[in-house]
């Protein structure tokens, strides 16, 4: 049976890169043995990082079928992974997230979780020297991961071993990477012909604090006036969002990848609330600048609160 | 503040080696980082081990402070571990049993999981070359660990790791592995002085199988006789301990090492259709022999089945 190897929903770059990487490395000893999948159309970054590296987008797949060999990586959320995960046979698990709890398996299997930044840097160091011989276009979807998942370094989520192997691949593969990592923050940020639910929906996990299901957004650009300019429309597409994807509030956070803030926009009251508890801001208008915010999993997952 | 190093309820040898194994790793390049908890009196064999190698038993630990900085070993399943785990802040698991959900943490740790037979051969394969520079006890410890996780490596969990590394550690202590094992052993069927609850209780984990609640026991003995002469006893005591401990059921498998083979007690109905449904067993009377059966983790578990 041919392993299927993915990410989450609504994948990123690290998302659509890391299914390709470790697919790759479990057929390097036996071709044909894994293949990659996504779990819906990757964003803008993604899509232009698969095409620079010469790779198609992997198929989407929609749901696995009862015993089906996988291979989980990037999440270990069952929110974020195919409804009938928990009836496919899970070989293992590769993350760097937190540990949500959900997946459950029925006998031992390989679970490796690392506080890294990127899921990538974790398969380099899983795959020991052998990632040393891997093809110029694996080494450019790891580059290109590390970059996304630490927006070029700034992220306080970087690791000195997630930007010594970014800056090892990119000499190796003559990659200038404040010039690739620009390419890469501009097609991220073209999202001009997304509608105001697609962007709700492009980068989001969803979470329940102190007992209120959110979905958690966020929009990493170097244009942020992009997003701002529509939030009127944004705010208006909330309530349909929240509805279908079973929250009782959609929170966008607009990351300037350049400023090194994030800009949240408050339409409610539930959402002021959330903004003083979770960060201490003083809410004065429908939106709040929260400095140095780049990240949701070391920054904003862990604080957020309701009141 | 001292992260603290804990196994599973109702310990067992790697549950009481592998705390103190890690404790020391921990605490070796900042001498009293960490220390080693139990989480309850440890079986004959592990207090045998520790004395062997020169330990006193770790203080029991009841639960766990909020915010108290924890190092989880030989489990990831929350109904083993105190009841206020969720408030600690867990710094990281290291483990060997199938995914069971339910630790959640509020920023990524790390997560070491694989199939071997022992969490010690995982704590060895952590520790990269460091191992070599163990003392004499924490060697001893390791090597206790597999070889009563493995059953002197008759249990199908056995993997090529864990057995080579018992092999070296045991020629690097001369130590001759058949006749320690046999002290081991015969310190774990040393089970006498038990009530017939405790003896339900030695060795038992938490599943739910079929929408019904088991306390699945295991007794590990080269000398089963010892246990099934009290048949009687430990049947009567079945209704009271599963009761105060919220399951329906007790289901006691006395695992006879050198046969390797282990006999189910069969009380009633539910009992006998678990081991028709999922061992295939002919049950004629009140107990059952499940040729080949060792394993819990491996062969038990994963079979369990009400109908």
């Amino acid at each position: 049976m041919t392993t299927l190897v993915f990410g989450h929903k609504s994948p990123d770059t690290d998302s659509t890169a890391s299914p390709i990487i470790w697919a790759w490395f479990l057929s390097h000893h036996q071709p044909g043995a894994a293949e990659a999948r996504l779990l819906g159309t990757p964003n803008t970054e993604a899509q232009f990082v698969a095409s620079r590296w010469g790779f198609d987008l992997p198929p989407v797949l929609d749901d696995v079928a009862e015993g089906q060999d996988v291979v989980i990586v990037d999440t270990n959320n069952p929110a974020e992974l195919p409804a009938s995960i928990n009836k496919a046979n899970v070989l293992s698990i590769i993350d760097h997230h937190k540990l949500t709890g959900g997946i459950e398996t029925k006998t031992p299997i390989e679970v490796t979780i690392r506080p890294v930044a990127c899921t990538a840097t974790l398969m380099w160091q899983l795959m020991g020297g052998h990632g040393g011989h891997a093809p110029d276009g694996i080494k450019g979807l790891a580059l290109s991961a590390i970059l996304s998942d630490t927006l070029e370094f700034r992220s306080p989520t970087t690791t000195p071993v997630d930007k010594r192997l970014a800056e090892m691949l990119a000499q190796d593969l003559g990659i200038d990477i404040p010039s690739y990592a620009a390419e890469m923050f501009a097609a991220k940020s073209d999202v001009s012909r997304f509608s105001a639910a697609e962007l709700l929906r492009m980068d989001s996990k969803e979470y329940t604090v102190d007992g209120v299901d959110f979905r958690v957004s966020v929009l990493e650009t170097t244009s942020p006036q992009t997003v701002l300019s529509r939030k009127d429309e944004l705010v208006a597409a909330m309530p349909q969002v929240a509805h279908e994807d079973g929250a009782q509030q959609v929170l966008l956070f607009v990351v300037d990848i350049l400023k090194e803030e994030a800009t949240l926009l408050v339409p409610n009251d539930l959402t002021r609330k959330v903004a003083e508890a979770s960060f201490g801001a003083t809410v004065t208008g429908d939106t709040v600048v929260l400095p140095g915010i780049m990240s949701r999993k070391k920054q904003i997952i862990p604080s957020l609160k309701v009141a």
